[in-house]
């Protein structure tokens, strides 16, 4: 009922235009409160707190359900869309990736862009919720890690999940108002900027321009795209004991600190490179790298340049860089941060071992020690995480997609980035040219990835059915 | 010492032929026994028990300086090799992996092709005794799980290496002996017989034709080697127990199961993929699927075509049986299969632990449950095998190979396989022409991948050299 609430914003923009889209708008509005209510009537009297098992159910299907009912008014548009390239495009809104099958961006009507962004913010600010009030209470990857940074001693999952809401759900909309005001300031239009700060505090990537950030050739707006990009990509609890008068707080998290030397880090070397082997001026190379770098760790996926031109080398990086990802308790996606310092602490402990089988070494994490079960955890997630992605290399390839845009279009799926590589899904190209069923494949994909796979693959075990 | 002895081999063979590089391996040897002599002399008297620090040590000098000296007759010889040229070479022989910079093998003189085959055959049973004897003992990457197979109450290292090695030496001594006879049997030349037994029991994969075991152009020998090619895979302890009388043991065994069902499935999805993408009679397309898909499985690269040639999906796909391998304790390298059942266990309790978080579940290996040391010890080991595969693709590519190369030359060498993927470094290819600086990487590649990362990589830690 809500997204059926969320559809009347474009279907207004549209009338206030004279687009007959809203049409579309209003009709796909009616269908999917019509189903809203019929689940809720159907659901009546539920009001018990929700069991574990529920909320893996839960979880996953309002992810698949959103993005069916989503698609509606891009099938029923005029875009020439079958529902195939619809439910892609809604999928990869709801879960911020930013795979578009969309071309002719800057000519199309603005409900349908609307539409776009506003699916990407919806799907950051849910995603936010759901990694802080659900997927420590069910042990997801290693996010158990922080389960005692809201700890409800009750063990019920619902209590504290409205009041925590409410808190990200303000800073979410406090930072996408800052955002939207930067942009309009440095020159984009009203539209441009309100859709554009909602893709970028989402770190999602939709864009109301072909070109996508690089239409506008403006540095200003790239250097702000780029702290915001990174804003998003902050645990948003974080920032929120930050607004309440708690500022150093973000200097103290070692994942923060991670964060920003492996941006800075990667932006740098790709910089360099650009500068020393491509013959680019030292101020573009940064400007170019940072932007673009930022964009893929962060999974956001804007682009201002085809990186894939700029050599084998920075294709490699660019590829391994889907695989970082920003922190946990943000909207951004893949592997993130806190997971390679369990990794890296578990790596230590391990060579300790070597030197002294008999001593105990236990990694730690933010300074307190990590307990088996969450480094299991993360193991196997990273385990998952690189499986899943040989698996849907592995379809795409059978489907007749070429080396490159196979293994690219795999990766940027699972780890919700946007942009490929190579000439056909790169940064210049799309992905309407993609047979169906590789869609469909990376549609799955996307959900997987968005929702830390766990949460998706206990559902296909015989067992959680059972009893 | 014992090096300088093999190397009188090849003088033997040139000698009789009348070709004068016997000169060649006689000052080789000269050179190689003194400094034998010289490192004897020095460490005279120590006779105590090894201890685990000096079991890494000695472990990692033990393959550099071999492969130092193994390059000296290939660097004296007229093959016009540099030392770079020579040490990949060389490096490439003992750590069984078969990537060569060698064009012209048709005409090459016997001695440098069976010195070639010998450093292969050398290497294969020497990593066997280590990691047999050696490596359960300093707990690296899992091999504690091999611990109780042949433990030694005393927790000492060295005395009961003399009998294993004696049991494995024959059964390796046996299996090249029944490969060289099939060989022979099945057409070929009784020197090609012996210099292909030992790279194929070894799964080195060092031919004496360019076009590899292709040259031939015989069904028959390709079954033969597809067979020795997996029995070099296999548990070499275990098949001592069979020789001995329990030939059950064999099929019992979960690693045996496993590993001989990957490469079935394999086989089966490659030749499928053959005869109904790309028109091959189904027999064609087994036969060429089964050699083929077994070399790169097994890591002993030889080839019978250019699987680069048959598409992105089994190219893919070969990429990705790299980093399968062979079972713990045979010649075979790459991350092996024991590590995928720990991963597998691993996962499924994972699962298990999601749906009931307060009960617990132990992962199983052989029926025998996995201590979590060793579950820990696998999961770093993976963890640092994509590591280091992503470092060396990064220095391959900024060194200015191209994508699928610098891909595909990190994979081949950090797994020992053998060839690369594509037109430079593919099965068609050699290494000839990649930059010194790149064989000098996937020199140091290879012999991580060989001695299973953590031997080597905890040289590097300060903490092992304090105190």
């Amino acid at each position: 009922m809500a997204l059926a609430g969320a559809m009347l914003l474009p279907a207004l923009v549209d009338s206030a235009v004279g687009n007959p889209d809203w049409q579309v708008f209003a009709a796909s509005a009616a269908v999917t409160f019509f189903f809203g209510t019929a689940l809720v009537l159907m659901s009546r009297g539920g009001t018990e707190a929700i069991s574990i098992r529920a909320g893996f159910v839960l979880t996953t299907s309002s992810w698949i359900v959103v993005a069916a009912f989503a698609a509606l008014p891009m099938t029923f548009s005029d875009l020439g869309f079958n529902y195939t390239d619809a439910f892609f495009e809604a999928m990869s809104g709801i879960t911020t990736t930013g795979s578009t099958v969309m071309t002719g961006l800057d000519n199309a009507p603005p409900g349908i862009l609307l539409w776009r962004a506003l699916l990407q913010w919806l799907g950051g600010v849910g995603f936010i919720v759901v990694a802080v009030a659900i997927l420590p209470k069910l042990q997801v990857a290693g996010m158990q890690l922080f389960q005692t940074e809201f700890s409800d001693p009750s063990g019920k999952v619902a209590p504290r999940v409205a009041q925590l809401a409410t808190s990200i759900g303000s800073i979410y909309l406090g930072a996408t108002f800052l955002c939207m005001v930067a942009y309009w300031a440095a020159g984009m239009s009203g539209f441009d900027a309100i859709a554009h700060a909602m893709t970028t505090i989402a770190t999602g990537g939709f864009s109301t321009s072909d070109a996508s950030v690089g239409h506008f050739n403006s540095a200003s707006i790239e250097w702000l795209a780029v702290l915001f990009m990174m804003v998003g990509s902050l645990p948003f609890l974080l920032l929120w004991t930050v607004v309440r008068g708690r500022p150093l707080n973000l200097f103290r998290d070692t994942q923060v600190q991670w964060f920003v030397g492996i941006v800075f880090i990667s932006v740098a070397v790709v910089a360099l490179w650009q500068w020393l082997s491509n013959d680019q001026t030292p101020g573009l190379a940064l400007r170019e790298s940072a932007f673009n770098v930022t964009s893929i760790i962060t999974g956001t996926g804007y682009a201002t340049a085809d990186f894939w031109q700029w050599g084998s080398f920075p294709g490699i990086i660019f590829l391994v860089f889907m695989f970082i990802g920003g922190c946990a308790g943000s909207t951004s996606c893949s592997v993130k941060i806190f997971r390679y310092q369990v990794l890296y602490s578990a790596l230590r402990a391990q060579l300790a071992r070597l030197m002294r089988p008999h001593a105990v070494f236990i990694p730690h994490f933010n300074g307190r020690p990590i307990p088996d079960s969450a480094t299991d955890s993360v193991f196997t997630f990273f385990f998952l995480f690189l499986l899943l992605f040989a698996v849907l290399t592995f379809g795409l390839a059978a489907l007749g997609l070429d080396f490159v845009t196979a293994v690219s279009s795999a990766a940027t799926a699972i780890a919700n980035v946007g942009p490929g590589l190579g000439d056909v899904v790169g940064p210049g190209g799309t992905f309407a040219n993609i047979p169906d069923p590789a869609k469909w494949m990376m549609a799955a994909g996307m959900l997987l990835g968005r929702l830390e796979i766990f949460t998706v693959l206990i559902l296909f075990s015989p067992a959680f059915w059972k009893n």
